[in-house]
């Protein structure tokens, strides 16, 4: 009994969060600028009630009750867990202080914008210092409920169940190997060489091409769309995906990427059981997990041969008149150097899959010292300087805007979130090295544009269990093994350093 | 004191109600097909938490109370008087009813879509049957809690205030006078003639033309966007209005005076008072009065002689190609013919606002009998056919998809709305006559393509009021006398059977 009520209950909590997924995508895409003002205290005004609709006491009446139920299957056992999980860390916190972290968020957000754009880390810097000193608060009062350490606690918001000592362990390799990779690579590609393609590369040939590739790799577009925003991001809902890219008519080769990227992430959400939609145990586990899907498709299959050669002819098509003055830059080689160049650089939303885990490791390493107080907010900008000349040999100093305040994460109160990229980065690749061995002519099928099998093994070990498993005993029942930073290695050095 | 709670509690009722109406514009605009269900289910899920928050035993204390402070401003009244009026209308419904009234009109209109595609009135039937089954039951129980006629109680949910004795008064006039004006104006016309201008009309070129004359108009496009969608609406909140549109290559005409229509209802809404935003007072009045901002751009300003003169440049530049090719169909005489064409035809929203009439007093006159349980759904397309013929001359039999199924409003559960589109007509003309009394060098003003005095005249008589009357009260304030269609028949005969 008290499992029906508390199925009921969170349905239609999950209905409510289905509806500000929408409004939240149409915040992003669609809303005129003057009505921001309004539609913040809206959605405000939402989430207030969904908080108030999760914290009811009957809900860990109910809860306590379920707990005793011995009529229950696994799935609805996985989803009270799920259920009381979510009531935890509502319940954790004061009202006041989740008031004021709210609040306080949404004001360092706002002066980041300003700030950033005047590279003005000390005008920035006291926002820093309140939304820092609030988020440790928070760490602290979570960490006692749920018996976590503090960091831990926060990092259990975005992957549940995976800890700090989980991320050290697998960071370990990569931080010991990375360096003489990338040197090895960057002096080889200095010796190939490559060729710029020259644009204007129209808007609507580029989405026309965006779709048909989305389409091509399984996302169905009768349940998601692909729309424009400042942002690239994947929102929505399982039954209505909504992804969004942006076009540089300079160079389409990052809009095409950037939608086979956020197509993972749909494909992810789309596969989630049916059965348990808007239920917690029907959600996508958590932001390792959606990583892994997304870094799966663009990584480990669209930016390898086998894809690049069925998007070639159709590249051509698109850009035929770029095509035919320029055709040593749509060649199969040039484009599949393109889509594999590596390069030391200052901002990480645009570095390569190399280069990326250098820049995760620089930010885990501050916000962890960050939270714990050891360092203070006015010496982040030397902290990171220093971080950048020791793991990607460039200086961020006096360059904050292009440093340390060019995320929006810690602006916005998103501390732990960043090691969980580079996680998703590795349990991609060791999710793609499973399938291989499990489908012996899978880069062939790709070739061909057939995609069947690849998804076929993802929705029977990935996403038709939603959030049953933690993502750690996901990968191990996928693939066999816990999580080894091996199989992410060994695909770099097989797809930069060939024999 | 009470106040205060009740002014709280409804500004987050208004929160939802605005994040209610987002969804409802994305629906029209984005959806994709396969997420109806997901979606229809899920606004469901919101206007059943809607109406817990409205039905609270606490809004009825509050307002109990309410109803005894004596320290209340006339708006603090007015604002517990619609909040009553809410309150009434929502307690008398039972909430299962409510849940299942939404679902099944979410659900039929998306089956309409379908249905109408395919002219096959069989195959929707039976969803328009659980309809109107449901607002059956609707209109009885309204009826009793609210002591009004079970038919009443439905328009009254559209235009507080207005019963079918009203509506039965004024239209008689209309039933009487227009067949006779009708014949007269066609054959006036049938003397004068007027060149089709011939296309294709780029849809970009025709968005372009559609914006500018929105913004022409007066429209904030800061707060609000003109989109696409299958039937043109204009939806949204005050601070974010969404006008839709749809464009025919072969006719600019169409889509440009239906932009400038829903423009009229956009301009209502972003006139509605800013202090009372989200509150029941600052609320649109009702749907007569909507309708008759619509009508008085549309019908009494943008298709008179004086904003042709103004538009006609910008028409020419638009689709400069065709004007080339074909001058006489841009001269302001043809364009001004164009514009007030009269011919007896089978869809209502294509009408013109001498014929438009007939179509309503057809749809009002069928759908009493339809709540009243005299009509059979199943034979509808009879009464349907035999109402056109009689009203309009025209048989729709074999053509239900020009017929009984050209509408959205009784498959989305909209009973009682139709005869308010002509209320709206009645009281745009006697509005408009009042506005020329006032501003003498009114279109004159127009022609240059300055609308600030017909605003100002507006925004002082009708949009700044919300709520705070009903539309009658606002009606007599506004013009000095009850709603007349006296003015509305005059301004017929005016503009098409001058002397």
């Amino acid at each position: 009994m008290s499992y029906e009520k508390l199925h009921e209950h969170f349905r239609r909590l999950g209905q409510l969060q289905e509806v500000a997924a929408i409004v939240e995508w149409d915040q992003a895409v669609n809303m005129p600028q003057q009505a921001g003002n309004s539609r913040a205290e809206s959605m405000a005004g939402l989430a207030r009630l969904s908080h108030e609709l999760l914290t009811q006491q009957r809900v860990g009446d109910w809860l306590l009750a379920a707990a005793e139920q011995d009529d229950l299957g696994d799935w609805e056992r996985a989803n009270v867990r799920e259920m009381q999980r979510l009531y935890r860390r509502a319940t954790a916190l004061e009202p006041n202080l989740v008031e004021a972290v709210a609040r306080a968020d949404k004001q360092s957000e706002q002066a980041w914008r300003r700030y950033r754009g005047e590279n003005d880390f000390a005008g920035y810097a006291p926002h820093l210092e309140e939304v820092v000193s609030l988020h440790r608060q928070v760490a602290m009062a979570l960490g006692e409920a749920l018996q976590l350490q503090p960091f831990d606690a926060l990092v259990d918001a975005f992957e549940p169940g995976v800890v700090c000592q989980d991320i050290d362990a697998v960071f370990a390799p990569l931080e010991a190997e990375l360096p003489a990779l990338t040197d090895a690579v960057i002096e080889r590609q200095a010796s190939v060489g490559f060729t710029q393609p020259e644009g204007p590369f129209d808007t609507a040939a580029q989405r026309q091409l965006g779709l048909k590739m989305m389409a091509a790799v399984g996302f169905d577009l009768s349940r998601g769309r692909l729309d424009v925003s400042h942002h690239p991001f994947c929102g929505g809902v399982p039954s209505d995906v909504r992804i969004t890219t942006r076009y540089d008519e300079s160079d389409f080769t990052s809009s095409l990427m950037g939608v086979l990227h956020e197509a993972g992430h749909g494909k992810y959400e789309q596969g989630l059981p049916h059965r348990w939609e808007h239920q917690p145990v029907g959600l996508a586990r958590g932001m390792a997990l959606h990583e892994s899907q997304s870094l799966l498709l663009e990584m480990q299959v669209c930016r390898g041969l086998p894809f690049v050669k069925f998007a070639a002819p159709s590249i051509r098509e698109a850009f035929a008149g770029s095509c035919a003055r320029q055709p040593a830059a749509f060649t199969l080689e040039n484009l599949t150097a393109l889509y594999s160049r590596v390069e030391r650089s200052y901002i990480r939303v645009d570095a390569d899959e190399v280069t990326y885990p250098a820049h995760i490791l620089l930010r885990y390493g501050l916000e962890k010292q960050l939270i714990a107080g050891t360092l203070p907010v006015k010496e982040l900008p030397d902290a990171w300087d220093s971080d950048m000349r020791r793991l990607l040999q460039l200086s961020t100093a006096g360059n904050d805007k292009d440093g340390c305040l060019q995320d929006v994460h810690w602006p916005s109160g998103a501390f732990g979130y960043f090691p969980l990229y580079t996680m998703g980065a590795m349990i991609a690749a060791q999710l793609y090295a499973a399938i291989v061995r499990a489908v012996p002519d899978l880069e062939a099928s790709i070739e061909r544009g057939s995609f069947a099998q690849l998804d076929e093994w993802l929705r029977q070990n990935v996403w038709s269990w939603g959030s049953c498993h933690t993502s750690t005993e996901l990968v191990e029942r996928a693939t066999g093994e816990p999580l080894d930073p091996r199989y992410f290695l060994d695909h770099l050095r097989r797809r930069y350093l060939p024999n």
